[in-house]
């Protein structure tokens, strides 16, 4: 079984974000109402990526760059992520073998991450969800929320934990001049991140939270005798310490060198499978032929890789950093399949 | 010959640093009186390792942790650019084998690029410097600057074009409790500098202008198949045109997977030597028994690199980006080696 951890809902129908368009503007707009035709067309890319590309699974949850925690207020961010939580939901029952959710949070500007814990309850235990996107940025480029090892951020952890789903570190659009979302502020908020639970003791107060940091990781891996150095200089324990149960990178690194790498210097134990298809690069690569987001490809090519490793990558990791996945797979594959 | 690119005086005397505090604090300190013996004293760990790594000239600037751009205002952050580039050009006057200088410049937070015009002049006029460090990011780490790209940045960039001398983008400390200084807002200035470049016109604008991006280009050159996709879908020119005449990366990676992945994707010719030495990380890799910012061995480690090639990463690239070494090295070649 091939499990995509990074898949965001970016082909949404268009009366969606219309809606967040005139509630940011102060509208207060009617929830469109989705059919579940639209929803079944929606995802026609997706569903047809996945048949093409032989990955089984894939791990779903609203667009990133359209949280935009740094829009609305506590109310409107509320509403715009049930919103968007519902769609997954109804995603993921309509294609219950093909999508398990992951939902998007209510963070604000200046809000608590505690006020995230009742839709953060509901998404798991009304939606099914597995577990959350969760934004280090809230103000979109400004970064005036204290890092993720701030005790701030603690009452969310402790439901994350009680609920047992992990948070993937993903930040959304970039309202900063300065940071491209998808080619400078998602890339520099994985590293960032990463770098954060390196210098504090965010996994001794919880040992079994988990975090994954999508996109290879960011600048991690290709810099991995950096932080070993800097974790050494600063009596730190070993990386591979430090990040065991609880920091995993994804493999949404779109040429062969960069999985290689990745694949080379993380622990296999540490790395789960991702895509972020249907997302940031959309193109084919003219040097291969394959789309650039066809992340299987890069990893199928890694020699060094063995069965046992595969199985890691592809499913055992994410059914580890996931554990609610497993029931929600054992319940699809006795379901009746839906038509396509 | 081997040029290191990227070398920081780390290693100043105390009082230098005592000055700058005592500036902040608003106590109108004297400048410190440092002599020749102290200085000469100060450079022994660089000429050390220069020694013990087989590398011949370092491009030497002032701290780059210590510039501080945001700490003071207009006039401090000039006198404390002037006293850091003038006690660079004494280690250059000093040892000018070993050392040829590149300056800070006086920015500050919400000052205008134009300022600094002055400090430039004098620092290649009159000291002898090759290039200078640009922080995209006075305000450290909360990113108040317009990007790089943006016509604020023109009246300097005319007189580095006028001055033929490249730019490297450097940060300094950041006062960002997110963003750990050399774990997170060098390697994410380095990612950011790059998109914007990517996204923006700047090159038409300025086809002369050569920026070095340091700590082996951020998080680039392991998203390279990213950084393609993104410029295809945004119908921007392929990278390696894009970068070709202007943008350079260097070598400070701190472990072979990474030195060997940078030297599979960036073409040889944008890519020159360095270590950042005496810098970020000062440990001993247990994995290899050497230096984790002993970069040379790791090049020196890549098979596929020609007799050719070498000579470009380790020299000519370095020439062509800083034309201005060349008579430098005529002219300390020529000159009496001073007592080391």
């Amino acid at each position: 079984m091939i499990i995509d951890c990074h898949g965001h809902y970016t082909t949404v129908a268009k009366d969606v974000q219309a809606f967040r368009d005139a509630q940011i503007r102060g509208e207060a707009p009617r929830v469109p109402q989705i059919s579940d035709d639209q929803i079944r067309e929606s995802v026609q890319p997706q569903l047809a990526f996945q048949a093409a590309r032989g990955t089984d699974l894939t791990i779903f949850s609203p667009r990133a760059s359209s949280m935009g925690h740094h829009l609305g207020d506590a109310a409107a961010n509320l509403q715009w992520s049930r919103l968007c939580n519902d769609l997954i939901h109804r995603v993921c029952m309509l294609f219950p073998k093909q999508f398990v959710g992951v939902g998007q949070l209510p963070q604000t500007v200046g809000g608590s991450p505690a006020d995230c814990i009742g839709e953060a309850e509901r998404c798991v235990k009304e939606l099914g969800f597995i577990g959350f996107n969760l934004n280090p940025d809230p103000s979109g480029g400004h970064w005036t929320s204290p890092p993720l090892t701030d005790r701030a951020w603690y009452p969310l952890y402790e439901k994350l934990v009680e609920l047992d789903v992990p948070a993937m570190v993903h930040v959304s659009a970039s309202c900063n001049p300065n940071f491209h979302a998808t080619g400078a502020h998602y890339i520099n908020a994985d590293t960032t991140a990463f770098m954060q639970f390196l210098t504090g003791g965010l996994f001794k107060d919880f040992p079994t939270l988990r975090m994954v940091i999508p996109h290879g990781g960011g600048a991690v891996p290709y810099h991995w005798g950096r932080y070993r150095g800097l974790a050494q200089d600063m009596k730190r324990p070993p990386l591979t310490d430090l990040i065991r149960d609880n920091v995993f990178f994804d493999t949404c690194v779109y040429h062969y060198p960069g999985i290689e790498l990745l694949l080379k210097v993380v622990p296999i134990d540490n790395i789960v499978f991702g895509s972020e298809m249907v997302g940031a690069v959309r193109g084919i690569d003219p040097e291969t032929g394959h789309y650039f987001d066809d992340t299987k490809r890069y990893v199928d090519q890694v020699p060094s890789l063995n069965a046992g490793d595969r199985k890691k990558l592809f499913e055992l990791n994410a059914r580890r950093v996931y554990p609610r996945i497993s029931r929600l797979i054992d319940r699809a594959t006795s379901a009746p399949q839906p038509a396509v």
